[in-house]
């Protein structure tokens, strides 16, 4: 009864990565409907399980690599290099995320360092092009971390380097890019954002997400307002202002000096990995296109997967359907973005922790029903 | 895209009625194909909101009424009394359910005496019919609370009468039936039990449902050789054998002596109400059947509400999907008896107290999604 089914859903956080819940839909829809065509793919908006989709739909493989974590601790990291051999995927989560942090949170004192490190490592082995996805940082440096890492000096007025945090930010009295990695002025940078927050102010980087971070409210005003100062020395230097360009305010402002000084971007991440997967070609002719995440609500407009996966179909015509583990506030308004249909995954009412042991038996739990529904 | 749905679900038990859910999912049906039939028939099988199921089939009205409670307390308790006047529907909960009891549970000291006291009421009103729905009792007497109440006597080793408790049960020497009430003779009683237990043994009354009555281990023991031997005094003196008859062992028993000395005969509730209210005529030509219940499982294979519609939906060949606040269990069990497609109205990973708030809203949400799905 269906012809071609396409399943492009982000991994569910904590539980399923994005190629296992395309293979657990594909699969029991075939099994209801076995002449189906089924298309997966994997796909994830900046976050964790993004250098997976990746390798998923391109190929390539994972580079292993002990960097400098958030509290200047070494940790075990990782990134994708693609099959093209020039293009490296790297999850800040990987190198900065907020479970290398630990229980004591500390976004004033951390750095982005290891993002720096996972960049001169991709470069050495020749890469041309690094897509960076900014979700799920510990950190708020402005940065300047990464770039310290990559050769840029950021001093203080007596000429010293600062310290490489947000606590360092506040500090900064000039920034020389003149010592920085030459290779860098080859090297493409997309860095991929879900969410278009400005820089500063009371739907930027600090106040919007430097709670979850663990900041706490003094601290959020005080790196709000370093962020701010730093964005002036760079608009003074760089002739670049940043401070209205929608995603700056992403992963504690770490795209501020790659956007000042180097050849970089900020995208939409969903958008990126759906163009290297050819998506719209894809999907054409196709019944329906599944997507879906771990928790979908109102936050779900500001880039995440569904939506970006649904705009897409609704210009071709093609009925979404989400299927999610948690269905939040808000969710009414994803409609208009082209989903026909929500459905979450929970058969029962279980805290989180209990329903995650049941996930794939949920899913395929779900699915199954939807498939007999749709036979009636 | 449907010409006629049939909605026959039972209650959610602590959130909606069956009364209820039939509104919300045929309202959000119908907005979405206005021109739709839409056909309700609330139902129950013999637990909570059982009258409720019935008023709403066929009309009448609440008698509200004093009783004994559980634990010999007066309780305000109700039963129904049919459009038709000479037909009372009775739910056990509403005179020996277990809410009754209160915190501190005691099996082996509660009454069904406040049964036997709905039952003469309805007599004075004039009925000849008695429905008893025996779900969510406290009780475990064997029904002698209920059958004194109506005049029987239960007379221990001294001629006097026992307790009319559990406890009592295991003191009776001789039932003397004479004293009771001559107008149970030209009574009809129909027993609706949504279980199949027989009285006694490893699936009886005592071992199976003792536990969440609060019995102990002990009493548990205890009721369940009292029940053995009550039973074998009514077969010594009525000459029926009560021992393997399926659904004896609902509701601590209560069956008992209504079925050795009366005109009474316990039945599957869901069949009781189906007939009542002429389901297999309404479902005629049907597109699908939706119904459901509270929480769905192994245990729904008991004789429970969506078994009960769903077997007789598949003597006609018409599908029947079942929409359920949570799906236990074994649940896959239920494929075989015609449902064909289950679906949770959870939408969040959260505990019940929590799911319960949200419940309508989460079933709209689940029906909507469904009718989106359809016009895929």
């Amino acid at each position: 009864m269906y012809n071609k089914i396409v399943i492009a859903p982000d991994s569910f956080k904590g539980t399923m990565t994005s190629a296992e819940i395309c293979d657990l839909i594909g699969q029991t829809i075939q099994e209801s409907f076995p002449g189906t065509e089924i298309v997966k793919i994997p796909v994830a908006d900046g976050g964790e399980g993004m250098v997976e989709a990746y390798l998923a739909n391109t190929g390539g493989r994972i580079i292993r690599k002990t960097v400098t974590g958030p509290k200047f601790q070494p940790v075990e990291s990782f990134y994708g290099l693609l099959k093209d051999k020039k293009t490296a995927v790297i999850e800040m989560a990987a190198a900065s995320g907020l479970p290398l942090a630990g229980d004591h949170k500390d976004p004033m004192h951390s750095t982005t360092f290891g993002i720096g490190e996972l960049i001169l490592d991709a470069m050495d082995r020749g890469c041309k092009k690094i897509l960076l996805g900014i979700g799920g940082s510990a950190t708020m440096d402005g940065g300047i971390g990464a770039a310290g890492a990559l050769g840029m000096k950021f001093l203080g007025r007596d000429g010293n380097s600062v310290p490489l945090t947000a606590e360092g930010l506040g500090l900064i009295h000039n920034i020389d890019t003149s010592t920085m990695d030459k290779r860098l002025f080859k090297l493409e940078i997309l860095i991929a954002s879900d969410v278009q927050n400005y820089l500063c102010g009371p739907v930027g980087a600090a106040y919007v997400f430097g709670r979850q971070k663990g900041a706490t409210d003094l601290e959020i005003e005080k790196i709000d307002h370093y962020l701010y100062q730093f964005c002036e020395l760079i608009r003074k230097q760089s002739g670049r202002n940043l401070h209205e360009l929608p995603g700056m305010g992403a992963a504690g402002g770490i795209a501020l000096p790659f956007l000042a000084f180097l050849n970089a971007r900020i995208l939409s991440g969903i958008d990126i990995i759906l163009d290297i997967a050819n998506f719209d070609k894809k999907i054409d002719n196709a019944d329906m296109v599944i997507t879906g995440e771990g928790k979908l609500d109102g936050q779900s407009l500001g880039g995440k997967v569904p939506l970006g996966v649904a705009k897409r179909a609704k210009k071709q015509g093609i009925p979404v359907v989400a299927i999610v583990g948690d269905v939040g506030c808000d969710y009414d308004k994803v409609y208009e973005y082209g989903i026909s249909a929500i459905f979450s995954t929970n058969k029962a009412a279980v805290p989180f922790e209990n329903a995650r042991l049941t996930c794939r038996e949920d899913l395929r739990f779900l699915v199954r029903s939807l498939m007999c529904f749709k036979k009636i």
